[in-house]
């Protein structure tokens, strides 16, 4: 798929997908190895991921949460960085967050390449407690921390689509002059 | 140019750039619009752009850093954020760099896609003094603070690639069994 037309199509699915049409290996291993070619600090690749394709894990997954794509997705990629990502803040946290989002914007582009809906489900895991559920089914080690999901597959619904600023909202030239 | 060979192509340009091929305004603009397509926590649209073509403003600031590829590109994007990014930590800085960040990406695929090459120099910007000039320069107003600049433009020579480490040192299937 032409780049631009990805960038166009990628959007958020916060609507059900199809829990029956599962997602191929080699599709997953695709948008995995994207997500590795996302730059980082220093090419530390921080970002580590485990690919769910196992019905009764993505069962369990889905149940810690009222997330309704977590709920019905047939894969996810759920992202992995270190525990200090929400314990201490500075210039190691900050680069361990944009290389976890870095390498998951390029996930979720490589899905859509393919022609599947996913999605960016950091909230239901900012609750230390479910955190801590997911992690533990996972086997996720104490020096790695779970930072988000992407729940991929086929779309059972039409979600919304968010709408963005106009260009002159968000952007200007050589000087900053944002229309707000 | 076909999504995957853009994440292929993709990589932090570190050596000088042609400072006398300009890139077309049309172009920046395509690489802007990528980088506003990128999801952001609530939809809040939280990354704004400066776009830098005046070679008087290129030049001021690549004189305040040593960074070769600052110093030689004939194109900048400014990424904007808010100043608690560095201030306060807590999940709404987590968010705001989470969205400067996925912004980014977008636009470093993009610029590969139109053929130049790019980086991701945010370490110039780390240095708060530096991090002030450039503002100054950018007349970027209080509440908004510099988070990177994205260099672009075609190389003067060829920069260094970092390789990558292979698939099962950072990603395994169902459980935590990464390679390391």
């Amino acid at each position: 798929m032409e780049f631009f037309d990805v960038i166009k199509a990628r959007y958020s699915h916060k609507a059900r997908f199809d829990p029956n049409t599962p997602v191929p290996k080699e599709d997953l291993i695709r948008i995995v190895e994207a997500g590795m070619a996302a730059p980082s600090a220093n090419n530390n690749q921080s970002p580590e991921f485990i690919i769910i394709d196992d019905p009764a894990l993505l069962r369990q997954i889905g149940e810690l949460t009222e997330s309704v794509p977590l709920r019905t997705a047939p894969a996810m990629i759920a992202v992995l960085t270190r525990p200090r990502f929400r314990e201490v803040f500075d210039i190691e946290t900050e680069c361990l967050i944009a290389d976890y989002a870095a390498a998951t914007e390029n996930m979720l582009l490589a899905a859509t390449a393919l022609g599947y809906s996913c999605g960016w489900q950091d909230g239901p895991f900012v609750d230390s407690a479910v955190r801590s559920k997911a992690e533990a089914l996972l086997a996720i080690p104490a020096d790695r921390a779970l930072a988000l999901i992407i729940p991929v597959g086929r779309p059972a619904e039409e979600g919304p689509r968010r709408t963005k600023k106009p260009f002159a909202q968000r952007a200007s030239w050589n000087r900053y002059a944002v229309e707000r």
